[in-house]
């Protein structure tokens, strides 16, 4: 049977020729932008610190932002609300929704980012690939598919979104403050996608080996 | 500031059988979503307040995001962080982005709010009609176009924006700094006509009138 | 009849640095080409006479298209029959018909032209602004809804039109006549849309600021 | 080797139970509207007489406009200019501007007529079928090809048309008069494609076979 | 009446000047790539002296494939299978799809000779034309339009293909195993249609006149 | 520093009432079709058994075929050859084209098991993840970069390709057969991802893991 390589047996198994890892470089030129870091207020080096100590590193998304203190402030607290506040939607389902808006939008960093969370917070390495590749792919909930359906629209032509479309959420239990977290976290991450392909954002490279 | 135009005198030259006005309701009825006003914090009545004193109304985006505090709070200091700090883009090159960035969407709430915005700080209505129309048909300086070009690509297939498109920025002597604030904006607004348009969010029926 | 709104009081009122106005020239240079006026007949020029006395001005199409007598008359014969004469749609129907499909191919004359007669026949400037920014948000009859979705699939995707289409129309009451003149009206729009377009039509200043 | 079979043989050779031509019922149902014939004018009829006498028969684009008598003047008048007319393009040349439109719209009506059209002008059965099918694969000259991909763009993408677009066609040593006639008779077939989908409109059966 | 021109006639009213047929070369250079032909397996050989046989020429697809002995053998393997194995599919039902498909993807090759194998197959010359130009305009039956529909949606979007599409098949009368062979004859002309594409290659100029 | 579970860690991890992982059944229920497995021939025999003995496991998309022989053999034969028979091109260089074209189709079965082939090949499971989420973010040789545009060109609009887009791979130093053999790879891929596509088609559950 096929062996799983370890990352480093497998590069030991390179030829020494061998083109340089895809992700080389990822971790130390987060972005295609030459900007200077600002000095960060004592709450975002804190946030930083919280980062190092439950994550073991700082997202670069968050290092990409620290050109500018303002910028970054108000970049994780609209963050940190739409992913981590309470909401009647898991904080799962906001991950499928970051996940299967980025793939519409084709964005590395951020199906990169948010599969890793997928694939720790469903405990199912599985269900990230699935998120990523082709969502419609994924045997989900009706409530799961119907959340999905409604944010890949809303990226995809967000000028046919109609009352039909909010109702069709209803009918699977979506309360109207669901309905909001819904659009905003697709909203979130149609901006965050954006964002990252304009700079070129480079993902942190642990992330492509957490909770496989 | 421009004067709200007299709807009163319109209706008066209306037929008796006359549909009601196409804007009827979009200042009481917000969203299609039901949601209940929060108690908001100091901080948001105030800058309410000063939104009643400047503008002589509260935007109905603030509005609809007043059904929760800290969502209102994160919403606003990015939206003020973005469209008002210090960039090397001007106000009205913001605005430009936004309301091109919306066209793209075809996003109503934004298009009129954001339309308006271009009318007053060009001084030139016909300015603000071809960014919601088409601004390529504007008579653009070759940096202004740069940037609504770069826009509305990364708005309409940010998987294909590469290091040649951001090198046409530059070429027009825009800084990396400003191409991150040209994606940030774009990107905002992406989020934005998302938010509005998953809601039905109607536009305060003064903007229309607005330096026309 | 509208009056021209005070190009020289908005003027005044603009910084002495300021970009020129976006409509300068338009009512000037009306296209991109370099075609020599025709001789017209004395029909064409009974009717431009007619266009100056009821309008004030001559639609800058129709300037456009008096390099050549025989195609001037034929387009205006076309046109005035197709938005003047009898039909089971009412004038400010066929305006509608002409904005949306005018929308979904970012047409800016024909936007900004339609745009001013859908504000005046209805006396409501939001529907003007709704038709061009997304017929899809505006409230409207259910008769109005299915003709302006015909209208705009027909205009889109031309190919998928089939008789359930047709069906949809005539269960909202709409007669096979109707019919017809949905399809001719979008088709004329479609055919104006792209002479515009290729040719850089500009549209008269004067409709900006008309029944706003 | 293969032979060819005429169409007589063909049907003498089909099983009994064979499907009905595709054809059967194009040259009596027309559209799929009900719309009773117009008494015509003296001039319409004596045009109709003419088709019959010129070609055989009188194509069923006129017999479906025959419902009104000013549409179909109207429509006699703007096609016979734009198609017959003197012009800096051959008759061949916007022929296939025709086809090239209606092969993007896919229209049924308008390939089988026109198509017919481009074998009989050009000599060549196989340029009628390039046209309908991509005229991408066709050998063209490059005059033959800026123009086509012009008429195709505008007709696909219309909003995109700039300058440089016509630049293109006039390094091709096409005139101003010439781009107006290229966008004419691409927006005129974007019309007629149109008016010819929407109502389900059929090609008379003996365009099939003509000038193979 | 206009009169059918055989093409030797027509090709004697051609002017001197004219153009070249729009097929010249077509049977001698069959491709854009310069490959050089392989030596030829005696199976090959058989199977290329069949085709002299039964059709008088060998289609230009196998010439192009014959660099490469073990190439064509695979490519004539799956063919065969699925063209003309048994199946719950006629043959003229797989080559509805074959056509059907590459319209979608405007392939001037498998247009051409699939569009004559339609003509043959069903005695039909219209049903080839309506297969290459829009298959909605065809007169066909449920189970026909079903396929097709299924055929062209897999061809266009495959990612949106669910089960509810699958069951529309189904309730036409279509097994499983008539679904998968849709599936297979689609996707081979999916690839057929790409390998012509990326090569240019040029259908054999008799095809153009077969069971007109 | 966040520890990678491995997945039976990360299962038992897993609450009680956790949804069932996706991958469930994928290996027991390969497609959405009920079909019979056929008899095989012993070289087909031989060939899963040479799978089991070399991989550990039969890909799930030969037991899909094996319903039929024929088709099976048919399909084996082509794959085989155009995989890893000899070619200007490296079986690394194939996979990308594999990955980079299922991920334009976002096809769930390709994009799985072709990815883990990117990472095998490779020893990088980066690049792997990069093809499937958006190979234009991978940094990669021009001659990587132009074959993987050319495939996806092809893939997206294939009826676009012209010689220009050849004589672009030629510059990068690809000769002929290796243009020949680009297009062979994508046109397979896009067939089998519509395959795959439309029966449901699940890919091995242990490719998931594999390389990572």
């Amino acid at each position: 049977m096929a062996k799983k390589p370890n990352s480093k047996a497998a590069a030991a198994a390179r030829p020494a020729n061998a083109r340089a890892s895809a992700a080389a470089g990822d971790d130390t030129e987060i972005t295609a932008l030459s900007l200077e870091p600002a000095q960060l207020s004592p709450e975002m080096r804190a946030y930083f610190a919280k980062c190092e100590e439950k994550l073991g590193f700082v997202p670069n998304v968050l290092t990409a932002y620290a050109f500018d203190n303002a910028k970054l402030a108000a970049f994780v607290a609209m963050y940190n609300d739409l992913m981590l506040a309470p909401s009647g939607l898991s904080k799962l389902d906001r991950e499928m929704i970051a996940v299967a808006v980025s793939a519409q939008n084709r964005c590395y960093y951020c199906l990169v980012a948010h599969g890793a969370a997928v694939r720790q917070l469903s405990g199912d390495p599985v269900l990230g690939e699935l998120m990523v590749m082709n969502y419609r792919a994924a045997r989900l909930s009706k409530r799961e598919r119907a959340m999905l359906d409604f944010a890949v629209k809303l990226t995809a032509e967000p000028w046919l979104i109609e009352e039909a479309d909010r109702e069709g959420l209803r009918r699977e239990g979506l309360a109207d403050r669901d309905i909001w977290d819904i659009a905003a976290v697709a909203g979130f991450f149609n901006m965050s996608n954006r964002v990252a392909s304009a700079t070129d954002m480079r993902p942190n490279s642990i992330y492509h080996g957490q909770a496989r």
